[in-house]
This record gives C-alpha cells, structure tokens and sequence, in this order.
C-alpha cells in the first residue's frame, strides 16, 4: 500500500517561493541543475526532516521543472513521500546495495538521475566544498561533459532572509526554549543529578510549549562549576551542589527549525563577580539590539556589544552570534568584527554572548532574533537574569 | 585559574594500548603523523565528547610522542584539559579569528603545529575521503614536502574491536536502551501524543539505569501507523490512535558509546500480519545470533538471517546491521551479503532486522551484540516480544 502525504509545516506556495529564488540564482550562475547535499538545505527546499543524512541523499533543482526531485536511499524514499511537499514521482529511491559498498552510493545515482533527465551536460551547481572530497571527485569524474560550478553555499545564504511563515515557525521553536529555560530554574537543585536535571529540560524540549510540540533535538550544553569555563559538555555525572553556577544553552526546535538561548544559573546567591558580569553584559546585549536595523552590518552589531563591554572591563573572544535558523547554525555571517554581511528584514540570529572569561569561569545569556523592517525583534522572552536556585 | 581534569571514562592505560594499535597501524603505512579529524575517532583516542566538532579540529598522533595532540578551537580546549586523558600541554588552542573566516581556519593550525614540530616533511596519515574537498585540498595544498597518505578508516578500522573497558561501558549503555523500551511501554497509550511519550522516553536515555546517567542524546526514530514503512522520522505531531502501530529505535549512551535497540509496539493486538512477521523475524534473529562466532563472516551471519527469513516468505532489502559503538554507525563492517569481514572477538554490531515491507507497513526488532571467544553475547536484554498496549 501506498504511504500518504502527512501534514505540511508550509504550503506549496512557499516552497515555490524558495524554489524561485534558488532558480534565480541558478540562472545568474548559467546553472541548469543544482545538487543541494546539505541536509539542511534539503530541509529548506521540500520540507523533509528524518534522520537519513548519515548516507549520500540530494535534491536536484532542474531549471526546467517546478518542483525539484530527490534522489535517496530506498528504505527513506516513504519518509519523504510522507514529508516532502512535492508528488511522489519526484521521489527517486536508489537501491540498498548502495550501502556499505566502496564501489558505488547514492551520488552515483544522483549522476545517473543527472544523465536520465538530460542535465549531465548542462551547467551543473554543486555544493562542493561541503561534500567529502572523495565524492566532490565523484562528480567531477563522472560528469566530464558537464560545466561544474561551486555552488556551496548558494542555498545556504538564501534561506538567511526567513519568510514571515517561518519566522512564525520559529517563534514556536522561540517559546520551546523559553518554556526550557523556565523548567531549568525548577529542576536545578543542590544533590540532584545533573542527569536528572537535563531529562526534564530535554522533556520541556520534547513535550513544547503552547500545545506545539517540540519536532526534534537539538544540540544541549549544560556547563557546571567547575566547567563554567567550558561551552559545549552536554552534562556530567555530577550532582548539583550549593554554591554551583551552571551555564544552560538549549534550542526548541520545529520542523527543523530552531531557536537558541542560553542563561546562567547559581545554587546559593551569585558572586560579586559573577553579578558585575552579567550587568555588564545586559547592558552589552541592550546596546547590541539598539544596533540591529536594516542596513546596520553584523560587524556593526558585534561591535556595538564588544565597545559597551570594554568600556566596562570586560572583553569577549569569541564572536557574537551567527545565522541560525534551519539546523542550529547557518554557516554565512557572523556577528563578528569585520563580516560586513548588510543586516535585512527577516534575517534570523542566535545572538550568542557566552563569554568563557577563564579556563574555569564563564557566564552565558543568549537571544534569537529577527531583523525587522526598522529594528529588531527578539523571539525568546526569558527573563534576562541569572536564576538564583 | 586552570581546570582540572575530571572523572575519566577509562584508564590512561586504555589510551596507550589504543595509541599503541595505531602507531604499529602507522608504522606499517610509513607515516610518522596522523592527523585524525573524525570526531568519534577523537573520542577513541583521547577521551573527549563535547559537541564542538562543526568546526575543525584534529588529533595528531606522532609516532615520536607517547601522547597525541589535540588541536582546537580556542573556547573549546578548557572542555578537552577536563575531558582528554592527555597532559595539558598536549590540548593546543587555536585562535577565534578562524571561526568564520573564509581565509583561515582549524585546519591552517594543524598544518602550522605539524611544521612547528617538524613532522611536515614526513609521511602524514589524512583522513582524506571523509574531510570536506576544501579542506582535503588545505592539507595537500600547505603540506608540499610531505608524503601524504590517504588513512581515511585506518582508525575506524581498530576501534571495531572492543577492549574489555570499552564493552563494560556498552554494558552500560546497552542497559540505558532497555530502561528506555520498557518505559515506552509505559507511556504508549491512546489518546497521548507521541511528543509526550517521546519525552519520557528521551528522558529516561538522559536519566539511565542502574545508578548510571546516559551521557549523551543519540538519534530517536518512533515511526507510528501510518507511518510504519518508514525508519527515521524522530516523531510526528499525532497521538497515538486504538489500532495503531509503533516502531521504535533508541540507544543508550555512556562517554560516546551507544547500544542501539528496536522494539515493536501495538495498542490493541497486532494484527495477524504482524503476529505472522514478527515470529518469523525473530525465529530468523535467533538463527543469525547461532552463526556468529570468531571465523564466521559478516556475510555469514546476514546470510543466516536472510535465509531463514526467505525460507518463510518474508524478504529484507536493508543490511543485517553494522559496527557499533562509538557514534552509533561505525563505518566499516556490514551484516551483508558479501562483506567478507571476519569476525573476531569484542567486535561489536547493532544487529538491526527493520524491516520495511511495503510503503505503509514495517517491523522492527535489533540487538546489539558482541562478539566473544566462542560465539555472541547480546548486550541487550528487553523482551523479543511485540509490546502489546
């Protein structure tokens, strides 16, 4: 029996709306087919989410057909039809003897597909960069005919700029993150285990927030003395203790889409020290959102957060914040000195203001947001305190 | 003020004799550094689990020294000073002006340490296949006086083979997975959401069993009626339903080690398709266990399997299962036909038997077993039964 299409995150209409801007682009490059690799620009262009790039899969966007086609492993070829938003003939199944075999996989029979439908000898994009280079060369080798062009982040940069039904989305991630920032504040406890701890958030993840569940997990970082230093340990086998600070970066997550935020959190009253810092950053990501507008640039924003700090004595290595949006990070601009990526309406941001100060002291507080048509607005709503247990 | 390291999952011991298997693996292959940027194979090497491997970051294994080097991002190395087995001159931090930066990057600071130790004129083992082409390039490109060698799975390839350590904490693991479907069992019910059961069920992999916390989230597949043809939807936004199937694919985790493990449920009794299914399924599992031992093939095992099955009607197009433990899919070893890979003792697989029959109809059952010095032991222990709701 056939599988059924299931519910759609979005309309037909906007995944024609993505499709034609990736078509216009195709064109500006002289591309007839594009190869989007990249799981989360597969994602953003058919609306599929399961957890099948760990093997070769792709999308083809012909210039010549409406919808594009996607060409992956036979046992996720139902998923897909379930998932996607196009008809199920643009769904191509390769066989399962790709697996595991060093001799042949998936991207051959995106070649194959490319010499079946005509395009092997067109200008071709393909996210090369992105591919393991042994099978960049694939495709360099069996498209001899073909002109290739990198297209690597051509998707990439498009999906920046958010419609207002994705923003929508991800403020139902937004509210997710939130809900689990506030569960944090309830679960974090002197002698409980930090396991413990994060089964509930990861729960507040799962379960969602406003009767829209979570539709997958993201990455978790729960940072405790001592490792306040670090960023990125999902949790140890400790137990809280009196006087502990943990440092908490989570993202709910719909549809692939997600929303990040971090906050600080102490067992006992915060140090001196720990409370002029998070003053001084407050007043650092205040003047940081006073700097998103249109036209602004992400080196601007960056700077306007790294000046107000050191004017306090306070100094941030790592960057401010990057593109997010589909699969946690966007890798195109960055808030960061020097990435004069123009700011416009609907780009999308985790503003990331962890500041790991020594090797064994760092605070975090974090915000999404989007560029407005004057401004900005900020998608998570958690109170920007450090949550005294 | 420094970090310190913390609670190691293993011995240094248990390092050296890992370092030991890949230095004689180096000798054989006339390469006196190998530059390891795979991040499970980092966990192998040195211990560390911290989710930073979307930027670069390597391993350098020299032959000259007893401890490898970890090269890595600057925010980053106070989480590998807690977590390596290493001596925290051997964790080298690389600056955060390469995190976004189209000029420069991790790689460029692994290719700088091995000419600041003089190892860049020698024979240098690169994971070439599975690093991105541009990096691959990177490494050929700033390395013209050495002699690359091409050691993609090199250490893939020793990891398949388990320590007694290393199978005592997928014990572990393996016991978290149990908890896990039996607690599905639990919180399936009708007229509950699967995002509510999901949390419970991801909730107990982050709580664990017997005393031990998961220590990590692997991937989560619940695949419900109508959606039973399909193997890796996390889990969808409906509630489960009187009648309804549930596939189910989780895995315990313990320091980066996992036991993956598939249970089948109903809410009502299975239909007689299914009955019918499963006993051939398992009868055909049982037949597989009974042909692994040191000496048998991959091939041996899948064919055993497939056999049986086909003798009763029934048919699976995806392989048998795969190497596991560190990082869920080890890529190496298949359970299929024709990977003549011999089995030899510790080497452990998740023996995965979904079955995805038709577009809307798929069964699920798995183990994960090792091998031993005369047979199997199946590390998992939750019933071999449809769970009936």
């Amino acid at each position: 029996m056939n599988i059924s299409r299931g519910p759609q995150a979005f309309p037909r209409s906007e995944y024609l709306r993505r499709l034609g801007s990736v078509k216009f682009e195709m064109g500006r490059c002289d591309i007839d087919a594009l190869v989007v690799s990249d799981q989360h620009n597969i994602t953003y262009l058919t609306g599929y989410t399961a957890l099948s790039a760990y093997v070769p899969q792709a999308v083809v966007v012909s210039i010549r057909e409406e919808e594009p086609t996607f060409i992956l492993r036979r046992c996720d070829a139902p998923a897909a039809i379930h998932q996607c938003f196009m008809e199920r003939d643009k769904i191509v199944a390769y066989p399962e003897a790709y697996i595991g075999n060093p001799d042949k996989d998936g991207y051959d029979a995106v070649v194959d597909y490319l010499e079946d439908v005509g395009l092997a000898s067109r200008g071709i994009g393909i996210e090369l960069c992105c591919l393991p280079s042994q099978s960049a060369e694939k495709f360099r080798m069996r498209l001899p005919s073909a002109t290739i062009v990198d297209a690597t982040k051509a998707v990439t940069w498009i999906r920046l700029i958010k419609s207002d039904l994705e923003i929508a989305v991800m403020r139902e991630a937004a509210a997710i993150s939130d809900a689990a920032i506030l569960r944090a504040a309830e679960v974090i406890r002197p002698g409980v285990r930090e396991a413990d701890a994060c089964a509930e958030i990861v729960a507040t993840l799962v379960r969602g927030a406003n009767g829209k569940p979570g539709s997958g997990i993201e990455g978790i970082s729960l940072c405790s003395s001592p490792r306040t230093g670090t960023c990125h340990i999902p949790w140890s086998e400790d137990v809280f203790r009196y006087g502990s600070q943990v440092n908490l970066e989570i993202g709910g997550a719909r549809y692939g889409y997600c929303a990040g935020l971090m906050r600080t959190y102490t067992i006992g009253s915060p140090s001196d020290r720990l409370r002029r810092v998070h003053e001084i950053q407050v007043a650092g990501l205040e003047v940081a959102l006073d700097a998103i507008r249109p036209g602004a640039t992400c080196s601007d924003v960056a700077n306007a957060f790294n000046r107000s700090i050191e004017k306090r004595g306070l100094k941030k290595e790592t960057r401010c914040g990057y593109a997010h949006g589909i699969g946690w990070l966007e890798p195109t601009a960055s808030l960061k000195d020097g990435d004069m990526t123009e700011l416009l309406p609907n780009m999308t941001f985790h503003l990331m203001l962890g500041n790991w100060i020594e090797e064994d002291f760092g605070y975090v507080i974090s915000e999404t947001f989007r560029v407005t048509d004057s401004g900005v607005e900020v998608l998570t709503t958690a109170p920007r305190k450090i949550f005294e247990i």
